[in-house]
């Protein structure tokens, strides 16, 4: 157990700090490794754009077209809550199908907040453990060694996820633990981009609601499919108040609003009571992390939604078509640059998110990042950043959501002819042994 | 120990939900209760004003008069540390004549979240304690249990605040535990309006430095001194760089920007890489925490401070004569109401901040603050919401910052009735004994 943590030291703790410095030492070279959505559409969010949003929202606020504005109370400190539940629930409801109740929906700056708070909360039993996918986002592994709740990978030694939990769930006892809380991104992991089908998602609900684990839902990137069915989130086939489902609009706005949110289930496992006692528990905590969520960005999602008729369908369109392109670019520059090798070399196709996973003949760390970066001007990023073990330590996470089509394409090209260059410098040690 | 944290579940821990709660349930209620800013000048905080300071910051970062807006980049992530160090750090260093270097300032989510991350930080090891005024803003001992770091409190017994320190280091290491962190508001104390004066802030420093304990400075009201001369925060004071510097734009500004910041000293106890280290430390954390703060929130701080030539002295002008009317008026009307009973009346008389202190002679709790609610038609705020002990049960801190004179002078005049109906019952039931 403590191995694992320990591990995530050397792992998953640095990526984000990493990745700022390396782009900052490389500034020309092509980024595949930032998981950031792409900005084409600034006008959308111009200054002028963001004022004209915090006016429809408090007119919407003020029930006026053009009447009194609530300016003074925006200004002050508001509900711990947020001042926005009722527009974001209907937005779930509508856009993601999730049963959000506005008095069970807390506002947070950010889905990392939500994440932080809902692991302290949960987990307040030194025994209490986290279970989490290996790789996982590496923001989860700090939230909880921040909170100092150990996090417990899954195996990745079957892939009947149901399987894996249960076999965690014994560990972690054998070991005087409890398992409490699961945390999943089911459509478009981030960082493997595996989604979920509905088999599986319905067996790792019965898995977890018969060992009373409560599911961490986050679906950063549901919205964001590219072709196929959109498949339920899992809060929205939860029947036994399993699941609290974390939702942020970084990825559909702009992650400078640090606007995100948690939602309760109605019951938890059954018990209404216990569901609002674990909603006052997380406003309590947020209260003394943040106060509240800034009213100035929530006014302008408000005001976003107001203006959107209550979905962001229609707002992200021209972004899913954009990363669309980028996705098409990266795989089939893909098929095209690894053509030659295409035996040694493995990835996935996935149908919507942010990246793609690669399979490497070799181990790739930082130093072979840093290669890429000044040799080959291509930044990718290290699985083993998001890895509890060394499991991940041949694998890169390759996002098509920073760039354009060419630079996506350039890109590819640049970190094939490392991987050749590599291979060719491995072989040549080889018959030279 | 552990007692003194359990007593803070029945005292401190209620107050910022309880105040909100009454003060729905008797809305026409006057209150002398929150703790807020009033907002008087909202046409300098209008949509329209923030989309200019947004324009400002914009022009200020690009370097040019209207050249390219790095616009993309403000909608993005950002640097965790803060899009608006530098000029954060020199109005410290103008306004509040602290020594703060950019690099040693993270930008958080509002104050809250650097005392939460600070006390998180400073207090890794279990047996890490802090050290608290009894009483203490509340936030900070809702932050210190979030972090399960105990809150020792300082003994009133002396009045002399470094005699305390040494009592309370004692009584702390005869638990086995270790006092690490000092938390101290020396101006204008919430919610005793408390002055610490030079030689008492000198005094301080010195205990703390020889004791190894980092002090926590919280300055919100520093700047909202309505007579006598300024004096220098502790950090300006700092010789041995045992004080952690946390500011917020909420009182000068707005608290809906949710904008503080936490200024660590060049050196920590002389040594310059471990101030280095605490800063990377809290980084981290905060990375986990909120990832990085609003940059919107971050730019309109940001344009108002280069609009204001980096400084808010002139910015805040009318709100100071506005609070200095409230105060006056809270003042003279005190001596009014209470000119029968001063003998068993007692109040304190500060040069600034938003509140003072009345003790009563019979105890005040939530019960009393309901009824003056309900049959008197004013807020006030039972002191023991602030205490980790019994001491501070009859005591109340009353507010003049949320109202205009008028209602203030009809507050304390209701209040003065309230009391004067309560002596008249006990004193009925004291003969009828």
């Amino acid at each position: 157990m403590d191995h694992a943590i320990d591990e995530s030291d050397d792992r998953s703790m640095n990526v984000m700090n990493y990745l700022n410095e390396i782009a900052d030492e490389f500034p020309s070279a092509i980024s595949l490794a930032a998981g950031r959505p792409r900005f084409l559409f600034n006008e959308r969010l111009s200054n002028e754009a963001l004022a004209r949003a915090m006016i429809a929202y408090e007119r919407h606020a003020s029930g006026e077209v053009d009447g009194i504005r609530p300016r003074a109370s925006l200004l002050q400190y508001g509900r711990t809550a947020g001042l926005i539940p009722e527009l974001v629930a209907a937005q779930l409801r509508t856009d993601e199908r999730v049963t959000a109740l506005y008095d069970r929906l807390l506002i947070t700056s950010g889905c990392q907040e939500a994440l932080s708070i809902c692991v302290a909360v949960l987990c307040p039993d030194p025994s209490d453990t986290m279970l989490v996918c290996n790789p996982t986002y590496a923001g989860v592994i700090g939230a909880a060694r921040a909170s100092r709740v150990p996090a417990f990978p899954l195996s990745n030694e079957t892939n009947d996820l149901g399987e894996a939990i249960e076999k965690a769930v014994y560990n972690v006892k054998l070991v005087g633990r409890r398992a409490r809380v699961l945390y999943l991104i089911p459509s478009f992991d981030n960082p493997t981009a595996r989604v979920l089908n509905e088999d599986q998602r319905r067996n790792v609900l019965y898995v977890c609601a018969r060992n009373r684990i409560v599911i961490l839902e986050d679906n950063a990137y549901g919205l964001f499919r590219y072709e196929g069915q959109a498949l339920a989130p899992m809060a929205a086939l939860d029947e036994s108040g399993s699941v609290l489902y974390l939702s942020t609009f970084s990825k559909t706005l702009a992650p400078a609003l640090r606007v995100g949110a948690v939602t309760v289930p109605r019951t938890l496992f059954g018990d209404e009571g216990a569901a609002i006692d674990l909603m006052n528990q997380l406003i309590e905590r947020k209260s003394f992390m943040t106060v509240n969520t800034s009213q100035i960005s929530q006014a302008i999602v408000g005001g976003i939604l107001v203006e959107q008729n209550g979905t962001l369908k229609r707002w992200i369109e021209p972004a899913l078509l954009s990363y669309h392109r980028s996705r098409d670019a990266m795989l089939s520059q893909l098929r095209i640059s690894f053509a030659s090798i295409s035996d040694r070399i493995h990835w996935n196709c996935p149908a919507g998110g942010f990246f793609l996973t690669m399979d490497l003949p070799f181990p790739f760390d930082a130093e072979a990042a840093r290669v890429c970066a000044e040799k080959h001007g291509v930044l990718v990023t290290p699985m083993r950043f998001f890895a509890l073990d060394k499991s991940q330590d041949r694998r890169v996470r390759l996002s098509f959501s920073g760039e354009e089509p060419d630079q996506i394409r350039m890109g590819i090209e640049a970190f094939a002819m490392y991987i050749s260059t590599r291979l060719e410098s491995e072989q040549r040690g080889w018959l030279q042994a």
